[in-house]
């Protein structure tokens, strides 16, 4: 029964692998093409999004499944119980970039176009694409120095964050009201993204440590 | 041992029902002083975001208790699944409600001041008050109908989301940037608070209906 179980949480950790690999390759698509206004490239993380949701939908079937059939206790439940609870921080990762792909469907020019805007955004893009690698590398290696450097690293998105809402709300900024609005909303979005990522890292942190939550 | 399975499926459900009557008074706080500019009162709803944050702590210990101890399985083991991934979303709605009151603690003016926007955020608030209302007496009563109604009445709350958006964007617009931020932001907000009673209805549904998701 226990290597059956064993089993069972070697297949819950690969598809927490494979789930964050496609959500990385969302983020990393969502980002390129908010900065090169690549519409097909935003169009095709749009239609991928589906794929996510299929991968947490296995993987929420299989927790429940080795819930009811294992009945695991003490460690073994919280760590299947964390998986649920990933599994959902990694289905809104993937429609956060979902959305970044969507409001690039309705730009006729890149974000913050000649603006110092543009390089934040490649900044800030490079950094979460960043997060979302260690996530990747954290559910393979369960190693919790990369959770620590999640969190830590997590302030430097929010540091983006917080300078775009400075640039927009400068008296020198020159941007149309659309595009203020598209700004706010997906420098919002990369921010909910980064703190998902967060999320799993106190949960793998917590794992670790005994300390529950 | 079926009594005792009961007795705590029925505490997680007095816990569900406790925790949403705090969703909905911060809600209606955070909307209330949104429409009125009342400082202290939205400082109140930020402050009480940490006694939403124990209740949902509470109830996901319960459920993993519940796991351990009575190791449930067929729809006993959905529903004690689909409470912890209710006190997800209850603790979300919690956190957008703070959100909301944290940009009140911002304003010189009510938001939209001398536009047709007050007006719009004053029903879009009645709207997703309704909707908090409806998610308990939901988890009062488990009744589909109710479950059913959110998912419509979501529609309400999107539409007006879909307003305010070509209020701003309209050629007459005369806001201010800060104030167009500041209402990106917060309808943004109010409809993802709506999302997740969406979601909370979503599960109640399948409970019911045996359709899991």
């Amino acid at each position: 029964m226990r290597e059956v179980f064993q089993q069972e949480l070697s297949q819950v950790k690969d598809l927490l692998v494979s789930t964050s690999k496609e959500v990385n390759y969302a983020i990393q698509g969502a980002t390129t093409a908010l900065a090169t206004l690549d519409i097909p490239l935003a169009e095709s993380v749009i239609a991928h999004d589906q794929a996510i949701d299929a991968l947490t939908a296995d993987l929420d079937e299989l927790s429940i499944t080795i819930l009811a059939k294992q009945q695991p206790v003490a460690r073994d439940l919280r760590v299947v119980v964390s998986a649920l609870r990933m599994s959902a921080n990694l289905e809104r990762m993937g429609d956060l970039a979902k959305h970044i792909a969507q409001v690039v469907t309705y730009l006729d020019k890149p974000l913050g176009h000649d603006t110092e805007i543009v390089d934040v955004f490649a900044q800030m893009s490079e950094s979460v694409l960043d997060l979302a690698e260690q996530v990747t590398r954290l559910f393979e290696t369960e190693d919790i120095e990369i959770a620590r450097r999640i969190s830590a690293d997590d302030d430097i998105v929010d540091a983006h964050h917080a300078h775009i809402f400075d640039i927009t709300l400068a008296l020198e900024w020159a941007g149309d009201r659309d595009e203020t609005v598209n700004i706010t909303l997906t420098n919002r979005y990369i921010e909910r993204f980064a703190d998902h990522a967060v999320r799993i890292a106190e949960k793998i942190e917590y794992l670790a440590t005994g300390d529950w939550s």
